[in-house]
């Protein structure tokens, strides 16, 4: 097993496969009438936010305290970060308070790997800048397969803002690896011309998203994120909803089959709106279920839970 | 038994008196050595707070894990609440992470009533607005049960702004149920006309507290919110602690047995003096321990634990 | 056993002892694969911390959780104290919730000492104002132990901001007690006249680190607080690096075995730098992990956790 959690491209198929398993077995348990399980017990996790994010936060610490582990919040605002302690002594102190793991979001993409350096514990990245989120893509293939049966072989359309999504770039390099074929929708500003080929090599590009649906067994619409509105290279909310978002009609172009995915939260009538999200195609709610119980397998094997 | 508890006037002399009784029962574990009981072990609580009030907040706490619950605390403050998510969205996804139960806060009247449409779990109300906070009409019943071993026929003076009081609203609803009577006390700008009818029939107004007070059981002051003393319907500060302020002197026209209660926090010098909040008569503090074995009933209660 | 620790001086060397010995033997604890301890199950530590310090509220955290015990967090910001609860009141509301433990931080010098007189329960200070930081000598005095095989007969350089430093306060007191000398080191504006004799009768004063450095075994460098740099009283940002600052040339003059020290977090740069906090004389991170085997130990002893 990976020591560290750093990137969806850390994974090759069978370790991706295992933690997809193991968190098959870990959702059986929310089944139970005793919820927790004691593989963890006096291990401690620490949640190092950087950044805001209530619902990764919580979904790791309801994962952690499943698995009977102390969790510990650690917000870095109003932390001895603003007195000018640098990445590295944090982690440094974490590590000798005892850290097990520390599950971290950082504003800087690469943070997460900064910090598997100089820790002897697991680093799970929960996020960093525009760059990954690997326990996300986690979680959409965990839901991908458990509605569809399979990974390898689908198609998956992701849409939006792919340039600034930290979602859209671990899902393309772990659905890459499972064996499914990626199309990058979008506005070509928001769409680098040579970032499909960069992350995975089979990976499409397209620019018209009604023409795309017909074909897809997926289609997982990103989140717009209101402060980049106001960019030059954004359009207007009203072209962009126009071209981009996902409505009623053309959620009816997809095959019968074919699921709609939005990592959360969502902007309603924004990138989706309500028929969309509230139908039946929708997977969001189990999106986060499946997250619980995909952050509960990550920690359990990070930590060697499978060696006791 | 009830599966959200919403309202004051939620719970029928019955249920009310199960929890009343259940809550004696959890009490008694405080005087144990070991104070923990497994009741709803793998279970999670979510303290969902869209406005501060650690007091509250820390009670639920301490009741949930005494009762070996997980507690999750979300401070909506800088949550994706500020990216715009909906109430809708954040109950969806606080359900999908497996939250048993949902204690909230929120400044919005009903908004706990919307959240207990749309999750399956139990929601618990901990102050909506200015409208009901009904663990704190549970724990004073108890403890004016505890003080003066009945209910049923006693008078009870609520004193105050009652119009902006959520406290004085739940109370005078489960107080009626359980066959006291309440004389509301305050201002005119501050007692609507039409408010004690429309709660409760039996319910009384007066706007002379030293009228009042040779008659009751029990004097309950409401907390002056200082924010709202600049309102043109506010009497002034001095004007307001003069006639409504319950000082020594006016302590002593109360019957020999009769109790003061406060919710707290005081405004020691504004609507009570200290030599009133620390005389025998307080249970400002046992208000408090008594709301830890309230809100462990109340937990214990909607959970189904008395199944187990 | 004493009650609360409020002060390095409220330890005589036999309880200062126990408490290192007991630390020695939590510290045995971390090394297991299981590193809980069901010494305090069921009791309630509160953290109530009227000042930010998540470095050490993580601490008293993590070793109140390796005991079982539940804590309970509390942020004095946006609480009810900002709705003007006097401290005393929040003791009470503590209290009566049922908290076995009060850790507290507070920006007032005394403001733990009031509240040992108001609450039942143990109160341990963790950090007033300029005044104390009694659990921090503990752990300088455990590593100190540790590295060096005793504390009596010692000579240790405190360098730094005297003035304003709990820490140099409360290691005086608790050195002095336990047979070690100790020199004050720092510009005559942050040491005033008579404040060793004050605290302890042997200690020394000194202007002139340099003359210092080949007679000590211990040289503990206190942190610059930058918000006090731009006080008339304090030398400019580069003269006391020049100064006072730890850089390898001065480290070179220390005896072989001595070792440097420093509570963190660091401004390398300013009053130590990189080369000599990475050295292997630096027992900066042992002294975080040394934290929390003594916070372990103190919250075990204070709490009556050996009559079990």
């Amino acid at each position: 097993m990976i020591k560290h959690l750093l990137s969806g491209g850390d994974l090759d198929a069978d370790t991706a496969t295992e933690i997809l398993d193991t968190a098959a077995e870990m959702a059986t348990v929310a089944g139970r009438e005793i919820k927790k399980l004691p593989a963890l017990r006096g291990r401690t996790v620490v949640n190092l936010f950087y950044e805001d994010s209530t619902r990764t936060r919580i979904s790791f610490e309801a994962a952690a305290k499943r698995l009977s582990a102390d969790v510990i919040n650690f917000s870095a605002k109003g932390s001895s970060v603003t007195k000018g302690e640098s990445l590295k002594d944090t982690a440094l102190t974490l590590q000798a308070m005892g850290a097990d793991a520390v599950v971290v979001r950082h504003p800087a993409s690469g943070a997460p790997h900064r910090l598997a350096n100089w820790v002897d514990g697991s680093v799970v990245n929960a996020g960093d800048g525009t760059h990954e989120h690997p326990t996300q893509a986690l979680l959409d293939a965990y839901t991908m397969r458990a509605r569809l049966g399979r990974l390898a072989g689908l198609s998956v359309a992701v849409v939006g803002d792919v340039l600034h999504s930290r979602v859209a770039r671990s899902n393309v390099l772990l659905l890459s690896t499972l064996g499914a074929k990626v199309t990058l929708v979008g506005p070509p500003t928001l769409i680098p011309v040579d970032i499909a080929g960069a992350l995975a090599p089979a990976t499409d590009v397209s620019y018209d998203l009604d023409s795309v649906l017909p074909n897809v067994d997926v289609v997982m619409m990103l989140r717009v994120q209101r402060e980049r509105m106001n960019d030059s290279y954004f359009p207007s909310a009203r072209e962009y909803a126009r071209r981009y978002g996902l409505d009623g009609p053309r959620m009816r172009r997809l095959p019968e089959h074919a699921i709609v995915m939005h990592p959360g939260p969502m902007n309603r009538g924004m990138e989706i709106t309500p028929e969309v999200a509230d139908s039946p195609r929708s997977t969001i709610v189990e999106q986060v279920t499946n997250g619980v119980s995909v952050r509960m397998a990550v920690l359990y094997l990070l930590l060697g839970g499978n060696n006791r």
